[in-house]
């Protein structure tokens, strides 16, 4: 079981530009048992219904949040959690990930487009899914997984409506109304 | 070093909805060490040429290919090589990762909205990241880490004209013209 709370802050989000990343950002910190998402930007109530929809059917206690001010979030979190920021300029997640405080809540923060030089200064770590130019998507799935040891993929979601039955060659799917 | 060649299928690419979400498949791809991608769908050449001038900056061999039969490409696959569809209905990663030959080929099949039924019986392995509502990219991105053994994190990539030294607190790239 997971114990450790991780929350995702999505940065400047652009409602039409953004629309399909910022939601595959978000199904991956649900689907990888991450306990909320908070993002800035644009603030996106389509998103938000669409989000919460899907969180109604499929179960767990997913949170989603809109802050405008992102440095204050950061600044907030830094006061009793830990902050760290997904970046390709950063250290190699291997060289860093024993360093995190396992005791306490973890910030992960994932830009889109340019990253504001402010975030490299107040993250606590600025950590690299290898060096390369990247998904955010991927390398906030790849933390989430090293982070959770592989665990997050056998969690159970509390109350779903839907659940699906793993199977060799088909799709099954029970409902329960 | 990886010696496995893995390559990854994009099926149904839609020009105008999918831009962005099969630049970060293909980035995820690339990132993490598959040695190309063959996509399906519309032909996109806007989207070819931006991963190639990527290609050319940061160096590596890395191969985009337009496959407007999908099908012929997974059957031709299956006569020498391995094929792995990854699907929020398949078995869980853990419980198949060891069963994939790790001496052949191997071709990672990624949707993007509903997946014919023909991917899950012509595929050698359906996979799940997770049986929940999740991102092909985030997928994608686990897939590779667990295959390659984190080892993707650390490659070098050849003839790269632009390098990032990896910092704690800023960004630092080298270019060699």
């Amino acid at each position: 079981m997971i114990k450790q709370k991780v929350y995702v802050l999505r940065l400047s989000h652009r409602v039409e530009r953004d629309k399909r990343a910022t939601m595959h950002t978000f199904l991956t910190a649900r689907a990888l048992s991450a306990s909320g998402v908070i993002y800035s930007g644009q603030r996106d109530s389509d998103l938000e219904k669409r989000i919460q929809a899907l969180v109604d059917r499929w179960g767990g206690a997913f949170k989603v949040r809109y802050e405008r001010n992102w440095k204050r979030v950061i600044e907030n979190w830094n006061k009793k959690g830990v902050t760290c920021h997904l970046t390709m300029y950063g250290i190699n997640v291997d060289e860093c990930l024993d360093k995190i405080p396992k005791n306490k809540e973890t910030l992960v923060i994932v830009g889109s487009q340019k990253v504001p030089k402010d975030v490299f200064q107040l993250a606590d770590f600025n950590i690299a899914i290898g060096n390369q130019p990247h998904s955010e998507i991927a390398a906030l799935a790849i933390f989430l997984d090293r982070l959770f040891q592989g665990k997050e993929l056998k969690r159970k979601f509390g109350g779903a409506k839907i659940k699906v039955t793993p199977q060799e060659r088909e799709k099954k799917i029970n409902f329960s109304l």
